[in-house]
C-alpha cells in the first residue's frame, strides 16, 4: 500500500518490538549480572521468546492480509489475464516481506518450545527476514523521485545494518551490546517509517515537500540522525528505569517473585543450569 | 552453453548437492547431540566427505566435457587463427568454473583420506570455487539485456553469499547454522538456475518474456524470494524427517547399526576421541 | 563553518585525542605486560576513561556552540520562514556530528563511573559517533568541485575505517593492535582536516589550488599516504619514549608511585582482580 | 615506471616471497603437528621472520631507488617550478607503495628481534602496506583505456583480498589456512604483474593487444583464473615436497639437525614453551 497507512502499520510493528526489546534485554542482562536465578532464568526467557514468536506470526498475518485485501489490493490474484500484466506487484512484494517475518516467527516458536533445532537458528532466520526486507526494498525504489529514493535509501541503511547485527548475534550469543544495537535500529526503523509516511503523504492541510530540492535531502539526512539520537535517549530512559526497578524493588522482595514459577519448573531449571 | 541445458545441468548438480546436504547436516547434528557414537562418528563422516569429493570431481568433469564437446563448442581450441579471434569464450569460461569445483573436489579427497592437509582447507577451497564462479559471472553478464542481467545479478547474490558463508565456516567449524545456511543457498542456486533457463529460453509453445518490461523485473525479484521460501520449506520437511528417524528408528535398534562399522575401526575411533 | 577554522577546530580535537592515545595505550600495554599492578591497574585506567569522557563532552559542546553562534551561523534557528527555506543546514549538520561525539562522551562517563552499563558500550557508542560523522559527510560532499570532493572522500576512508576498527574493539577487548590502529586513524584524521583547510582555503598570499587539475588529485592521494607515514613515525617515537620510561624510570622507583593510589583503593582492586 | 620493467620488478619480488612462503608455512605447520621441537621451534622461525624483514627493507629500497633514479625519473624532485606542475607523479606514487612495504619490513625486524612490540603488529603493518598499494592503484588507474583499466582492476581484487586476509591473521594467529591463502594471493599478484607487463608492453615482434576489444577482456578475466589455478598447482607441488621431506628425511636423522641450534638457545626455548 503506497500510502500513509502502508508505512504507519509496519512502522508501529517495529516500534512496538523495539520498545519491548529496550525493556527486555536490559532486564535480562541486569538480572543475570546480579545472579538473580528466578528472574534471569533461561526457561522464563524461553517462554518470552516463544510468545514473541507468536506475536510476530500474528503481526505478519495482519500485514499480509492488509496488503492483499485492501480495496485496491490484489485479492490473491497475481496475474491479470485481461490486461496481460502483473497485478499489484507492490502489494505482493510487501506481502512477501511480511511472509519472511512470519517464517522467522515460526522458527522462534519451534526453537523455543522444543530442543530439536539449534538455538542460534532463530537469529539466523530473523537476520534473513530483515535481509529479504532490505533486498526487496532495494529493487523496489528504483526510478522514483529524488526525495522518495533518498528517504528509502536511508531506511535501507537501517535495514541492512540490522541484518548484519543480527547475523553477528548468531556467533556472539546473548551479547547485550549487539542486542541493544539491534533494538536501537528496530526503533529507528519504526520511527523512520512514520517519518517517510509524513514526508511522502503529508496529512491534508500541510504543504507538500518539494521532491527535487537538494536542501530537503540534506535536512532529512540530518533528521534521520536526530531520530537516532532520540532513539538513544528513549533507550537510556528505559535502561535507567529497568535498572532502578531491578535494584530497588525486586532485590527487596525476592520471595514474592518466586511464586511466579511453579515448583516443578524451578527444580527443572536448577538441573538445567547444573 | 547459452541455452536451456547449459543452465539446467549445473542447476541439477547444485540441487542434488543441496538436497543431500539438507539430510546430511541435520543427521550429523542430531546424532552428535544425542551422543550416538556409532552414527555420529568422525570416521564415518570423513568417508562421506571423501565420497562427496569424488562425486564433485565427476560432476566437474561432466560439466567441462559438456562445455567443450557440444556441437557448437570449442573442442579445446582456444584461438581461431583464421578469424583472428577467441573461440567460444563463453564455453571456456563455464569450463573454468567447473575446473575450480573439480579442484575443490580433489582437495576434499586428499583432506579426508590423509591427515597431511589442515582440515579447514576443504572449506577454504570450496569457498574459492564458489567465489571464482561469482567472479566470472560478474564480468560475464556485462552488456546483456535488462532482464538477462537482472536474473544473473540475483544469482550473484546467492553465489557471493555462499562464498562468504563457506569462508566463515573455515573459522566456525561444524557450525550447524552456517552449514544449513550454505545448504539453503545451494538449493536456491540450483532452483534459480532452472528458473533462469525457463525465463531466458522458454520451452517452445509458451510466450517469450518481455526483456525490457520493468514489471517483469519486479516480479522476478519477488519470485526469487519465493524460491527461497520454498527452499526453507523443503529443508524444514527434511529436518523433521531426519529428526523423526533419528528419534524413533535408530534409538531403538542401536545393535543393528553397530554392525556397519568393523571392530577395528570402532577401536581406532574411540582412541581418536580420547 | 565552511572555512579554514571549521576544519582546523575539529582537526585539533582529533590530533589532541590521537596524540594522547598514542601515549596512553602503549603505556597500559607495557605496564600490564610487566604486571605492574599499580600503574597498570584497572581502576586507574577507568578514571582516565572517565576524564576522557568529560573532555569529549566539553569538546563537543565547544564545537556545537561554534557552529551555532559564529556570526554567519544559524543561532539555533532551523527554518527561515521569510525565505521559505532551511537555515544554514551545513552548520546544523556539523553540530549534529558534534552531538554524537557528545553522546559518546556521556556514555564513557556513565560506563566508567558506575558498573550498571556493559563495559563494551563505550566503544559501541564511539563507533556509532564516528559512523554518523562519516554518514553525514557522505551526503554532505555531493555535487562539489572535483578537488573538494576528493579530499573529503579520502577523509571518509579514514572515518569509516575508524568506525569499523572501533566496532571490532567491541568484540576484541583491549587489543593493543586495534587500539593503535584506531589511534593512527585518529591522528591521520586530525592532520588531514588541517590539510583540507590549507587546500580549500589557502592562507592569504599563497596561490589557489586548481580545483579541476587531475595532477593535483594524484598528488593529494599520495600526500594522504605521506600523512599516514608521518603518523606512524610519530607513534613509533611515542612508543619508544613510553617504553623507555616504563623500563628505566618506573621500574626503579615503584615505591614512589604507590603513593598515588589511596590504600582503600588498592585493597579494592586486588579484590577485583582476584 | 610505466613500462615492462616497472611491472616485472615488483612482480618478481612478489613471486619470490610467495614461493618462499609456500615452502615456509607448510614446513612450520607439519613440524609443529609432528611436535618436532627442534625444527618447529618458535625461536628459529622468529629468526626467519627477522631475515624476511631485512629482505623486505632491501627490496623496498631497490624499488624506491629504481623509481626515483631511472633516466626518466624525478630524481627526488617533487615540483617542477619552471613548468608549474608536479614532477613524475607516477614514479612518486610507486615509490610511496614501496615505502610502506619498507615500513612493514622495519616493523618485522623490531617485532622479531625485541619483545617490546605486540606480536600481531607485523601482520597489521603488512596488511596496511598491502592496503596502501591497493589504495594508490585504485586512484591511479582512473581514466585509462578499457583493457589497461581491466587488468589493473583484476590486480586490485588480489591486492584488497590480500589486505583482508592479512588483517584476519591479526586475530587468527598462525592459522595455516589463512597463511596459505595469503601465499596464493602473493604468487598470483606476482605472476599477474608479469602478465600485465606482457599485455600492455608486448615484447617487440609480437602483435599489440586491441585495447578496446571486449573479447580480450573476457579472455583476460579467464586467464586470471588460470593464473590462480596454476598458483594452486605450484603450492600443491611444494606442499607435497615439504611433506615428503619432513616425513622421510628429517624424521630419520633428528640428531643431525639438533646441531643447528646452539645449546643455550635450546634451553631458553624449552623454558619459553613451558
Amino acid at each position: 500500500m503506497a500510502n500513509f497507512k502502508g508505512h504507519a502499520l509496519p512502522g508501529s510493528f517495529f516500534l512496538l518490538f523495539g520498545l519491548w526489546w529496550s525493556v527486555k534485554y536490559p532486564f535480562r542482562y541486569l538480572c543475570q549480572k546480579r545472579k538473580n536465578i528466578y528472574l534471569g532464568s533461561k526457561a522464563g526467557f524461553q517462554r518470552l521468546e516463544f510468545i514473541e514468536g507468536i506475536i510476530k506470526v500474528v503481526f505478519a498475518l495482519i500485514g499480509m492480509m492488509a496488503e492483499q485485501f485492501v480495496p485496491d489490493g490484489p485479492h490473491l490474484k497475481l496475474y491479470n489475464n485481461e490486461k496481460k500484466q502483473w497485478n499489484y506487484l507492490m502489494n505482493w512484494q510487501h506481502a512477501t516481506m511480511y511472509l519472511f517475518y512470519g517464517i522467522s516467527g515460526l522458527v522462534d516458536i519451534v526453537t523455543h518450545s522444543t530442543n530439536v533445532l539449534p538455538e542460534a537458528l532463530d537469529r539466523m532466520m530473523l537476520s534473513l527476514a530483515v535481509f529479504v526486507e532490505g533486498f526487496l526494498f532495494y529493487y523496489h525504489i528504483h526510478g522514483r523521485s529524488m526525495l522518495d529514493f533518498h528517504v528509502h535509501q536511508l531506511l535501507l541503511i537501517t535495514v541492512f545494518g540490522g541484518a548484519l547485527c543480527i547475523f553477528l548475534e548468531v556467533f556472539f550469543h546473548n551479547s547485550i551490546v549487539l542486542e541493544m544495537f539491534r533494538t536501537s535500529l528496530c526503533i529507528l526503523q519504526g520511527s523512520w517509517l512514520w517519518q517517510i509516511g509524513f514526508v511522502l503523504y503529508p496529512p491534508s492541510g500541510s504543504t507538500e515537500w518539494n521532491q527535487e530540492d537538494h536542501n530537503n535531502i540534506m535536512f532529512l539526512t540530518m533528521c534521520y540522525c536526530w531520530h537516532y539520537a532520540i532513539t538513544l535517549l528513549i533507550m537510556a530512559v528505559n535502561y535507567t528505569l529497568v535498572s532502578w526497578v531491578v535494584h530497588t524493588k525486586i532485590m527487596q522482595v525476592p520471595s514474592m517473585e518466586i511464586g511466579l514459577l511453579k515448583p516443578t519448573e524451578r527444580e527443572q531449571e536448577s538441573e538445567d543450569e547444573i
